[in-house]
């Protein structure tokens, strides 16, 4: 038994913002709104191990619908839109579209694109409305996360102020979990499994000699800890960082350093999993104290962080005869497909069917999000929540589910994560080597 | 079909210098040489995924030998039997034993601990003999890179040179393959695929947006590009590196600009991989014009390196507008057991079987090692070969095997290397986490 009092994390508003399915739509009987023209799928934001499953649940669900007369997908998400770069579903090999089911990264291309506030500034709109005329697109659904959501939400208020009919759902997707409403998040799963089980490898590896070791690993997650409490899942099942620090606290490198040197001359050797969202009392990032100067801005205003294990291990270093080390994550967490959970990638293909099967029943300006039920095992049903409610905000970690000296994680952190990262998915193989689907990405004009 | 024409690397001298173990010495009849006492086996040298395999090999094949009294491993390499730390095997589970096959790192310790030359200080080679002595130890089993054949091969010398009758044997250990006499060697093919699945995952995530993206990945081998020519087979199964260097060809920083701006000029994205040896004409590590000043060395008068992916991302940064990232691989790719290889795990454990069969059988000063048959399946067997035709020795990429611009492999290489990355590991879990060994260590006083 892997976990037991699941703790459900739903919007503060509780049950009321939610709308269900009936059962008769989600098997396919009833249709209550017929809208007959083309969908658009576009990926946006950090790629995930799993977005390209809700991609594939979306387009496979659509091509499976008669009212649905072309299946598109947009190059590099809004981008695609706006510049008309639009590929045929249709077209693709079904068996290479299945190969989406464990293909990292986004199929057709992502983007860090943020429209202006339609009241400002609608140039943007009126080409995505132009691209949706030409190729009568009635139905659009977008994958990401808040920002995403927040690009998803204005598209739809914009077509309904201009009165063209068109659908819009959002998928969630993101590595991070901090959206908001939804118990979790697609995409979180997967990485909170790579990184658990990375750090048990890892704590292994680090410990091995007996002249002392200090590692320092630094994981993703900007301002919400979830995946940097990922790590302390190892710790739990024998093997891993003795210290977690996420950034809903806030970090104090003084307090930091007596942790480490506390634990070296008891044990030997340390290992200590940062977030790399950390920040000081007055919300610096610990990340910006290296790289002061050097702190460029992504286009939604984020500061790109970088380098924080190095200077983490540098600071430990001065202090200690140990071998300190940095690791970084990096990259690899979030694409590490051949590590997923497939919890995780079902429900991101649950999502993209879920947000097809919605739109078909006329819902709009909503996003597919999961329920989790109270009780012994895990279960998750997906329900949708409007738009407004998601776009731009952020869930954090429960202060409570992080322990009382700000360096580890409680275990209603670990039931809540476990059942997210179940099931090792069945993959396709070439030479032991991953099998990733390879798209013909066919144009049409 | 994964792979053909596989190539052999045997040592210099041919067959000749090769032992081998006949059918009925293998299949358990025959033993030629009776020799009754204790068996101390020590793990040394930087931990791999699957050095506790050979481990296990070594351990469950004494267990089962009369003539083996006592089957004890030493902590922490050599140094355990020096500071006559000692546990005893035949009191663990052979249930939890058994894990050892799928648990990376060393479950009992390593060490990085050089002897002395025995004519000029054998202070330590005395208290090794008097620790053996109080054990009746007469088998020595000791798994490892080419540091720790050297010192495999000064323990069997001195025991010789004191007629203390001990039978010394070496097993084969290391992820960078530099191994000299044996085909290959228990560690690398799990690295190997941990490198080639990770730079296919990567290269997927890192050319996901349109916006330009350099991704510089820095890869262990000190000397010998093995490990770094692993990430190009990613890139033959159609996502990986565009560009990789090995320390095996001098590295040329303009020309590395060069070959990677003509590149993002041509694709928008590129993808380098460098191995940390990289070093100038002059035999400088490019990680030490980073690091001037810094190069700590180890016992063994090896520079630690690092920080040469963050180097060169920072020298390409100022060349372009790209988003440039820097990835060390670190110590994931040493411990990934989640993704090793069966080959892999299963030559170790035969390793480590074979190294007892053999000295059951009455060699010593030999160290285990692979051939590979000539033809077109993989097919490799275990032999002997002189401790001192191995210590201190390093096997480098054959120069043909790397492309004529020096920033890619041959197929040669992927011929080579195909065959050891096969097979998915059959590993314990717990809540979809690893479920490694978890040996009590009993001491033995």
């Amino acid at each position: 038994m892997c976990y037991n009092r699941p703790a459900s994390l739903g919007a503060d508003g509780g049950e009321s913002i939610y709308t269900r399915l009936t059962h008769e739509i989600l098997t396919g009987g009833l249709n209550m709104s017929v809208l007959t023209g083309a969908c658009i799928i576009g990926l946006s934001g950090g790629p995930t191990s799993v977005i390209n499953a809700s991609f594939y649940g979306a387009v496979t669900t659509a091509l499976n619908t008669p009212e649905i007369t072309a299946v598109l997908a947009a190059e590099h998400g809004i981008k695609g839109v706006l510049n008309n770069v639009l590929f045929d579903m249709r077209q693709e090999d079904p068996e290479e579209l299945k190969l989406l089911m464990n293909t990292p990264s986004a199929a057709v291309g992502s983007c860090r694109y943020k429209l202006a506030d339609p009241s400002k500034d609608s140039a943007d709109y009126n080409r995505i409305l132009e691209t949706f005329k030409q190729h009568n697109v009635r139905y659009f659904f977008y994958i990401g996360g808040n920002d995403s959501m927040d690009t998803c939400e204005k598209i739809g208020r914009f077509l309904n102020y201009t009165g063209y009919e068109c659908r819009v759902i959002g998928i969630p997707k993101t590595i991070d979990n901090d959206l908001y409403g939804t118990d979790h998040c697609p995409g979180f799963g997967s990485a909170a499994k790579y990184i658990a089980t990375s750090c048990m490898e890892v704590s292994m590896d680090s410990a091995v000699y007996d002249t002392g070791a200090i590692t320092v690993m630094e994981i993703m997650g900007r301002h919400a800890g979830w995946l940097a409490g990922s790590a302390g899942l190892a710790s739990h099942f024998g093997a891993g960082p003795d210290l977690v620090y996420l950034p809903e606290i806030a970090f104090d490198v003084e307090r930091f350093l007596d942790d480490v040197l506390e634990l070296y001359k008891r044990k030997g050797s340390v290992f200590a999993a940062v977030s790399e969202g950390i920040h000081d009392n007055n919300g610096v990032f610990i990340s910006d104290y290296a790289a002061a100067g050097d702190s460029a801005k992504d286009a939604f205003g984020h500061v790109r962080l970088g380098g924080l294990a190095a200077y983490l291990a540098a600071i430990v270093k001065q202090k200690t005869d140990a071998k300190v080390r940095g690791i970084e994550l990096s990259l690899l967490q979030r694409c590490a497909a051949h590590c997923a959970s497939q919890v995780d990638i079902s429900e991101a293909f649950t999502a993209g069917e879920y947000a097809v099967k919605a739109a078909l029943n006329g819902e709009s300006g909503k996003m597919a999000a999961f329920e989790r039920e109270d009780g012994e095992s895990y279960k998750c049903s997906p329900v949708l929540l409007p738009l407004e409610a998601v776009a731009n905000l952020e869930k954090k970690v429960p202060l409570d589910w992080i322990n009382k000296s700000g360096n580890g994680i409680t275990r209603e952190f670990i039931d809540y994560t476990l059942p997210l990262i179940q099931g090792e998915p069945c993959r396709a193989t070439d030479c032991s080597l991953p099998r990733f689907a390879n798209l013909q990405k066919i144009r049409v004009y």
